[in-house]
């Protein structure tokens, strides 16, 4: 099918938007009026512009406050539209989007709506376009698609059909199966956003948090097969109106968008089975280097092995393997540079993520090395796609060492800072190119400000991801380093482990124990054990308990957390970050950090 | 009264917290749980810190989901507040707040509750401290303050009495009348947050948007005075919750905080006279300074003054007044560097303006130079206050030349692009200190993001004043000026003014105009004209209008507006601001900027 995205949906002059969208191969747009009235160009202009891209124009939109109003509006209203069907021919747009009346005249009668809407479609008609009439969610009396279909049905005209919104239909509580039985040929037009489920103003949620497909929590693949039933089969349009896509990149957002199409559409290679982490990557300088291999000694790793032509060393613990990469230039180090999945089907992992846009990342591969193909993500980590074999360890030269052990069994997850833009296209992109599941999004007060977090699974819980971000763009405030990345591992006993480490964990304030024992009524015993290692402690509504704990942030924005899951726990521990995050800003002061 | 703020009002760490309160003089704060739990610090360490600060803890808050439970939930409950009770006794605190129940083990029953407060009010009482309840307005059963007053006077204990938020009471539609009435004595606490009307969800909306008193839209000079009737002697303190202040520098919003405490009691130099805008300055530099002194040429501004000591120059048109300042480093040059006003008592204004701690600003005086007295916004715009008849002019070697005059009359208003952080600070600061009100409060969506626009004016609109920011903190993708400050001068004939104009205005889309004749059915004639000149127009719902023209963005971040207003409109053109940002980037780039 065609992919069509509004203007509204990035940022930037028209002249950046239609460079935007044909640039992530859109087929057409949606002309948004504003984004028409602002523009320099004349709509001739536009069109030919259009053309010079390879893009159509799909629809202009919107047209507001037409129908069922006394007589002499109704005259006004359509010699207001006849000058927009002026523009759409100079423009080449075929179907104006006519929204459901808001207007305080308007009346609360079927009938005078389907008889005016058909005067208008009549007037379209001898203007060579068509009508395509949508219910608002808000609508003064139309405000929902079935109340909007019986009005269409009622007009019975050939130039008027529906335009159907996922948002204004999926926001509000009437059932969306009968779309399947809309008369084939009369859904004109199809517009799709996602959004997360939030208690707030209709108006407000569409305006400010729809979302692209799949990044929110609306079924926008059942949506769509429902109008493949009713025999649509026009250009999938998204249409999202966000306050962080407004102000972003918009050739980035573009692609978020594209991407967000090509997964919902589905005809991509399925995910190969991902067995869990292979390796995570720190990118190390001559002043982290020395603390973070410190560190991993200090949580039982061993340095066993160096790369045969790299300033790179491998270091093991049972499953957990880092490595340490001098040779990664990044503006911080340490960070995580990249991360090692291993799949049953590299190649095909590969194919999958690259329709799905991934970047690939060029390898330096050195003959006789292991091919090791990579993709970049949104926050720039590279992935690393390995097989079983995990034949990239033939890279490395065995040192000899072995790891003195601290129970340490395997990565539990990583905990990726995402940049602020670009949380919501973080999220598509992990999910759908490693084929992952969102577990849950939530939002926590930090001693610097608002925090939210989205993590991410798979089946068997192999790969687990946290990506969080700050709730507003940070500002010259907040320490520089507020938001570190981060590795987990998994042990099957914390406290026999927490015993083994010869690095002395993250300081656990004392009233963060007193609080807890208050909360969920622990024995002072245990309390007394969690206190003494530095373990904090969390338990889900079903009784699952997580047990962790971490490390101060080390030589520049990475740190360690060790987690022991019982009973089924399945989350991260989120409550005990703002704890996390204060005691790793006093331990830098105090290390004068 | 004593003055208090609770510690989740400013952003980060307890100690960043505490020295920031004291720093503003706040005399006591509300230790909020969350701040103490990720504190390093022993409450011991608390209190000795808070002594040496000379700041009270004045409560401990908040204790959750006590009342209406079963027996074994109470017990729980119970030995969860002799821990927080012992908590207190070692930071020396009297009072707790206790929030209305949302455990869905909660029952709906008054007795019940005020039985189990009563015991909780025992157990407070044998440890010295008292109770004081408060209705969520989110609260499971309990959700408006008359219900908290009906439970408290059901219990009848001396350690048990009320909490009043105002914005629990304040966002509910139970009148707060009521409030006069109750027992005096029986406020234990007054915790004060205003907002702006919105319409979402309550626990979202207190969550996020709650504002110190004077930035929002309730009545708190009310509400405090409802309490005052009902004998209430205790702090007022503020208790806010809002994204922005927790994520910006504590020592500022402190300060903000105290402000909005002060203009709130009232015990201030009232406001003298404000008759208007004495000048505008402009700081420049080599670069800026010829295109500013060709456009204020091309506006029919002449170059009437030289200083007598500096490189400042007076440029004059009737009694619009601006001042090119070369002396003045700031990192932006062309920008809004200072605004003068007229007022019946400049001594009286800075003592105000002292009062509402303004920070002066040291006036480097040559002798028998003109006192001018000065203070700095939060936008770091200096403000000066002369005197009716302007001794400042003095100051300058009249050059002789004339303003030949192109029927500009007075500085209507200035448009003063806010930081993202300083917003609401800087809207209570021009309000109180200058004696304004706030006109309205405005979103629009603009090619680079959505922006929020606030105006203030003051009794005959001799001084207007449109802040506006972005809605949220701009990132890399933004042009660098994406937020200009400007000057407006008013005409009384806007047609005759722009003939005369040497200046071309900002060019304007033809787009822009065929959709104005569609959206206000204006007459082709007035159209063209509009068009002709490079006008743009509004009008609102009293059929009031403004006819008004912007100059591109001249030598780095300011420009100037031109604005007839006819038939009483108060307002500042918002809906054409997104043209004119687009319409500046377009005339940028034509010029390579």
């Amino acid at each position: 099918m065609r992919r069509s995205i509004a203007t509204v949906c990035v940022s930037g002059t028209l002249d950046d938007k239609l460079t935007a969208a044909a640039a992530a191969g859109f087929d057409g747009i949606e002309i948004f009026e504003n984004d028409l009235v602002v523009s320099p160009w004349s709509p001739r202009e536009i069109r030919q512009r259009c053309d010079d891209l390879g893009l159509t124009i799909e629809l202009y939109q919107p047209f507001r406050d037409f129908e069922a109003v006394p007589p002499a509006l109704l005259k006004e209203n359509l010699a207001r539209a006849q000058r927009k069907f002026d523009v759409m021919s100079a423009l080449g747009v075929g179907t104006m989007l006519v929204c459901s009346s808001v207007h305080p005249a308007a009346m609360d009668d079927d009938e005078l709506a389907a008889e005016q809407l058909s005067d208008l479609s009549d007037s379209a008609r001898d203007n060579g376009v068509r009508i395509a009439y949508e219910a608002l969610a808000w609508g003064r009396h139309v405000s929902t698609w079935d109340h909007s279909w019986r009005i269409v049905q009622l007009a019975d005209h050939p130039s008027l059909g529906l335009c159907l919104d996922s948002f204004h239909v999926l926001s509000r509580d009437v059932p969306p199966d009968g779309i399947a039985d809309i008369t084939p040929g009369k859904i004109f037009f199809l517009q799709l956003a996602d959004a997360p489920y939030l208690r707030m103003d209709v108006l407000q949620w569409s305006r400010h948090h729809r979302l692209f497909p799949g990044q929110g929590s609306f079924d926008l693949a059942g949506f769509v097969a429902l109008t493949r039933a009713a025999g649509y089969d026009g250009p999938l349009s998204l249409e999202v109106f966000n306050d962080v896509f407004r102000q972003s990149d918009p050739a980035r957002t573009a692609v978020d968008a594209m991407r967000s199409l090509i997964a919902l559409e589905g005809s991509i290679p399925p995910n190969p089975e991902i067995s869990g982490y292979a390796f995570t990557e720190l990118a190390v300088d001559g002043n982290s280097g020395p603390s973070l291999r410190t560190a991993l000694r200090g949580l039982g790793f061993a340095h066993t092995g160096q790369h045969r032509t790299k300033p790179v060393e491998l270091w093991e613990q049972s499953g957990c393997r880092i490595v340490l990469n001098s040779a990664v230039t990044r503006p911080q180090a340490a960070t995580i540079s990249a991360f090692a999945v291993t799949s049953a089907d590299p190649s095909q992992s590969l194919q999958r993520a690259e329709a799905l846009l991934a970047p690939a990342r060029p390898n330096a591969r050195e003959p006789g090395e292991a091919e090791l193909a990579a993709i970049t993500a949104p926050d720039g980590t590279s992935i690393f796609v390995t097989d079983p074999g995990n034949d990239w360890r033939n890279d490395f030269l065995p040192t000899g060492s072995a790891s003195p052990g601290a129970g340490l069994l395997t990565t539990d997850h990583l905990g990726l800072a995402q940049p602020f833009d670009n949380f919501d296209e973080a999220g598509l992109f992990y999910r759908t190119v490693l084929g992952l599941e969102p577990l849950a999004t939530e939002e926590y007060a930090a001693p610097f400000g608002l925090m939210r977090s989205r993590s991410l699974t798979g089946d068997g819980r192999h790969l687990r991801l946290a990506l969080t971000t700050a709730l507003l763009r940070r500002g010259d405030w907040a320490p520089a380093v507020s938001d570190p990345q981060h590795v987990a591992f998994s042990t099957a006993d914390i406290f026999a482990t927490a015993a083994k480490l010869t690095l002395p964990p993250l300081s656990v304030p004392d009233n963060y124990y007193e609080d807890l024992a208050a909360r969920f009524a622990l024995p002072d015993a245990v309390v007394a054990a969690l206190r003494r290692h530095g373990i904090l402690y969390d338990r889900d509504p079903a009784g699952g308990e997580l047990l962790h704990l971490y490390t101060p942030v080390l030589g520049g924005r990475v740190f360690f957390e060790i987690v022991e899951r019982r009973a089924g726990y399945d989350r991260f521990g989120e409550p005990n970050a703002p704890v996390r995050m204060a005691a790793q800003r006093h331990s830098r002061l105090l290390s004068g950090g």
